[in-house]
């Protein structure tokens, strides 16, 4: 098992200054005040013990009710719903209840550098489906072609990480149908789905027959810019949801209580720093995605997330020589889309989880870089 | 795989009023508040985010330092720490790194609940050690005999969960001296190490040329009372904590940086705090050992932690039955030794992580029990 290629560029990173990153996945906000307000008062209450293994009470009620409340979602606080730390954990958990030895994992490519990993740690074979030839989505077909008898369950993951694609409700049908033909499970990371911009999103489950077979991950790292609390959560069908419970009493006991805490304050009072943020990141996203096709990276407009996923191929270099030579000579980090998997052959991703000052600056340091290509 | 006993057990109290619990392996105290209080403020400085994959450098440094002060213990701060989700985290990444299939990992009993199913979950085989004709000590004797072709790890906990027994240096050198002529590793957990009462605590790895076979496993949980933080580490081989990065970093990412933060400051000047908790937990312990033997639950004096492990065996009862009619008919919660593994047959597992009026009235209620028994 290979160390994540992002980590590793960024390990170069590390040793320069001055550098403009926008490479790393994760908000330039701090955490709404409201939210770390909500830690500090159980702080100050003396909240510092083992909540249950599932998670506070409390917590999957909130969710319970925000999931009702906004997509008609019903998963009972009592056993369909798991916080785990991070989306991550969530992940292996999924993975490792489901998996038997040699199960096959499908993962359209590019994709978020944990999915095959975690599948190999499972004891799965991760299969990759290559969806650069279909604008990076994954197609029923190409997912019809990918499936044997072997093939346990698929990883989506919407809006995309690193692509910026989404799908709409027609295009998840598709998918859906052909999984649930081959009795197909879908692990659904959603974690970006809040910030959608063109369209509603819609959760995998709420398609109609999916729920019984679809585990869906989500968490408050990105809508909320919590990714240093570690907090998110899995909904699932209770069978899965108690042999993942099972797994996570052991490995981890519980998620920290001030997490915990200051997520059912997200979700009771967090929606209007969200809306100002999403706002801001639809700013940043039309003014990097203008200019980059205007400077020559041509660059579809995202759906969703905050990463932008231009075409350097008219540039000459393959997507890592792009990368080190945009660092080395204008100090700029990106990743290369080769982190992601092969598919990302000639592209990278650009955060834009970044000021818009910042990301101007990066934008004329990355036109000097091409005009002297 | 079974979930928890003792999880299965306190399903039954949950739903009961008035009951006196010493069954949870959790410190009563509160956190103290220099420790909250250094969560607070970096909450309110808009610390967020994720820190590095391995933790703060800032905390691995702390850590170093204090093992280098305390044991002269050496490890460095760069790649043999890693800061893990509590000793849990930290035990289910030191097996999923070590174990290939069907390797042995010798486990004395009774140990605590999550060893045998975390070597399961790794795809490891759990070999049982029965220690309760050696007063619950691991001897080189019994040690050598379940060693065999296959055996890939030792798990030693000492103070050891649940009998509050500890071994003095003498004793892990003749441990050692088994596990080196047969190139086994130690997986040490030393969660309740701070908390020994009758000598002083020796890290397995100070055994000299046992640092390079020892993972050792700590964390602020139980001293600094801290379990809701989830915030433990490891030391180790730098290529044993390389792997388990490498896992972690798929599979949690980082410890909550509040977390890290406050465990910062509990290195720093958490000292005192500890040191009153722990004298304590020793008046604790002399008056509930005094107690239970007077009113004829044989008891030896635990060497550290703050369990008793009384013996149950003349009452007529089962250790199950015990625990069930004491609960039933007194409303006081105590642990059946058969949570911890068959050799825990024919005791209980007594917390005393609770206020001496709250002991008073247990002990009390016990002491009815048996006059009616």
């Amino acid at each position: 098992m290979q160390p994540s290629g992002i980590r590793a560029f960024f390990d170069l990173v590390l040793g320069m200054r001055d550098v403009i990153s926008l490479g790393v996945g994760e908000p330039d906000f701090v955490t709404p005040w409201q939210i770390r307000e909500a830690g500090i008062f159980s702080l100050e209450q003396g909240f510092t013990s083992y909540t249950s293994n599932k998670g506070l009470y409390k917590l999957r009620l909130s969710i319970s009710r925000y999931l009702k409340n906004k997509y008609a979602l019903d998963y009972s606080p009592d056993d369909e719903i798991l916080i785990t730390v991070g989306v991550s954990e969530g992940f292996d958990l999924a993975l490792r209840a489901i998996i038997n030895p040699q199960d096959k994992v499908l993962i359209p490519l590019p994709s978020y550098v944990s999915y095959g990993p975690l599948a190999e740690l499972a004891g799965g074979i991760p299969v990759y489906i290559d969806t650069k030839k279909d604008k990076f989505k994954l197609t029923p077909r190409s997912l019809e072609k990918a499936i044997d008898k072997k093939t346990k369950a698929l990883i989506l993951n919407y809006p995309v990480n690193p692509t910026g694609v989404s799908y709409n409700k027609k295009e998840l049908e598709e998918i859906k149908k052909v999984l649930l033909r081959h009795r197909i499970l879908c692990i659904s990371d959603e974690i970006y789905g809040d910030l959608t911009y063109e369209f509603e999103h819609t959760p995998f489950a709420t398609l109609s027959g999916a729920k019984n077979s679809t585990i869906y991950l989500d968490g408050f790292s990105k809508t909320y810019a919590m990714t240093g609390w570690r907090v998110g959560f899995v909904c699932g069908p209770k069978e899965i949801i108690a042999a993942m419970t099972k797994i996570h009493q052991y490995t981890i006991m519980c998620v920290p209580i001030t997490s915990q805490m200051a997520a059912c304050e997200a979700l009771q009072g967090g929606r209007k720093a969200v809306e100002e943020m999403k706002r801001e990141y639809k700013r940043r996203r039309e003014f990097i995605v203008d200019i980059l096709n205007k400077i020559g990276l041509d660059c579809a407009r995202p759906d969703g997330a905050f990463y932008a996923f231009p075409s350097i191929e008219n540039t000459g270099y393959n997507s890592l020589e792009f990368a080190h030579q945009l660092l080395k000579r204008e100090k700029v980090a990106v990743v290369p889309g080769t982190a992601f998997g092969a598919s990302g052959e000639g592209y990278v991703r650009i955060s834009y989880a970044s000021s818009i000052d910042k990301l101007k600056e990066a934008m004329l340091r990355i036109e000097q870089f091409l005009k002297k290509a």
